[in-house]
């Protein structure tokens, strides 16, 4: 039997799922992602793991045709350009990862949000996309460009920043990346807790006065009818819509894939964003659909192990 | 010996250029574009000129491998979607065209601005580029973003409209495409010059009075230190630099590419945009080139030719 590994990495845990030659997952399961001395050990760790799990399962190693990795950061070819979260400065990962294992399966190195989306176009839906956008709205805003069916990364690896699209002109909330204007300052789970504390001080919320505000307890105000967490709801819509009706004009994806965290919010969320989606988007690409992610966390892994299967 | 036509289909003119295996433009003319009665002689037209031309030269019908096409509007796969321009509504152009020829080369049909951006990736100067985005600032603003080598289309036949990214949000002027704050509306000739005429109800120009004024009378002024004119450059710069700071998060290119009527005000222009790109841009994407796109007219034709040759 053939089977392909995918590997997602992330800064806390390192996801591994196995898939046969029918793209079903068979098994999946985590391990810790150690990030100490600059997460020297992290590939050496996904190695072993995989390593026993063969032997526990009586895999052959050449059934293994392939290992499909996303990381959280920049990759150009198979290197890793740096990676703050693992404290990777830059790392070929497909060269150090082969030198763990004593078989040579094909190799796959993308980045997470890439590798998701990927994951997303080909099972996360009956219906298969070859060109599609995913945004995913977590504690960040990550991005992922599918085009003629694969992801692109960019010469340096930025292809599908979408979080950092200068979007907003009003707030001017500092991002993580040093600029102003990233649509993750204002479409992120921090960033509409920002937006709505920035109100609370003006207006009243069945949320005023509450320690420790979720982005979670904003939409479920929302959905009670709480003036200003529609509010902010509808200017969450606006930047998201915007952002769209400028990658539609680029790109005219098939689709528009929303998830992370934040689309739990789910249809509200999505109404919010096709309503502003509408009134911006250039009249060939008004049609362009929005669906929310499917595979939640295990998009990575099913990805990178697609990616493994198509090299 | 193989031959490539390559045939730019505009609302003037059809131009028409010949390529040989070398990929060298060997010979080119244009014809008179007959819009008359929804432009339903335009392609017989451009075969009868195409093979008056093959007789006269006394190449043999099988010499021609391919003809490449570049049209004024949406293309999805060989179809037109609409072209306004032409008084075309919905037309397969390769199966109408090899109607009117009795031999059978391939076929390519684009958009003229993604063919075009096509051209000056492989013919505009001696680098190849296979990620690019081209902007060609003329009348309107229109767009080419060329991933792994070949232009791409999009779903609708829209990806690459970059003239209609929603980027102004302080003027409003109304776009052709009936919106509002699409980069055409302020980086294109026509947008420049309305931009000055709104400031030049509160400063002084040496072109204040000025009729008929034109985008290049304002770089020229500009070059000679007019104060309001250069203050209108900063401003297009910073539309223009904005734009491919979030092309940049979205495709992340190897370079950009500047074209168009607007483009002949030459470094002043670059400058500008880059001036604010840097500012912009997000780190890893912020030393990303701009170049001056160097075929002119004849990319479009050049492209057209490359890409049926590449099929």
């Amino acid at each position: 039997m053939d089977y392909y590994f995918g590997v997602d990495i992330g800064g806390t845990t390192v996801k591994i799922g196995l898939l046969n030659a029918k793209e079903e997952l068979i098994d999946k399961w985590e391990i810790k992602t150690n990030i100490f001395n600059h997460g020297e050990s992290i590939l050496s760790d996904v190695a072993s793991s995989i390593k026993n799990y063969l032997v526990a399962s009586k895999i052959k190693n050449e059934e293994i045709i392939g290992i499909g990795f996303g990381v959280p950061g920049p990759v150009v070819g198979s290197i890793v350009k740096s990676c703050v979260n693992l404290g990777w400065v830059e790392k070929d990962v497909k060269k150090e990862f082969l030198k763990y294992i004593d078989f040579n399966p094909k190799i796959y190195v993308g980045n997470d949000a890439n590798v998701a989306a990927y994951g997303e176009t080909k099972k996360g839906s009956n219906k298969k996309y070859d060109n599609a956008v995913m945004l995913t709205l977590g504690t960040g805003v990550g991005g992922g460009v599918v085009i003629n069916g694969l992801p692109i990364s960019g010469t340096n690896g930025a292809a599908g920043e979408l979080g950092h699209l200068k979007i907003d002109h009003r707030y001017h909330f500092r991002c993580n990346c040093g600029l102003d204007g990233c649509l993750e300052t204002v479409a992120s789970a921090t960033g509409i807790v920002r937006i709505f504390k920035h109100h609370l001080e003006n207006h009243y919320s069945v949320l005023s006065g509450r320690e420790d505000l979720t982005c979670k307890d904003i939409f479920d105000a929302a959905k009670a009818n709480d003036e200003l967490s529609l509010k902010v709801l509808d200017e969450v819509g606006y930047y998201l819509g915007e952002a769209c009706s400028i990658l539609s004009a680029t790109l005219d994806p098939e689709v528009f894939i929303i998830g992370g965290g934040v689309s739990r919010a789910g249809k509200i969320l999505i109404d919010a964003i096709e309503k502003y989606y509408h009134k911006f988007a250039f009249h060939s690409t008004a049609n362009t659909p929005f669906t929310l992610a499917t595979l939640g966390n295990d998009g990575g892994m099913y990805g990178a192990a697609l990616l493994a299967k198509a090299l």
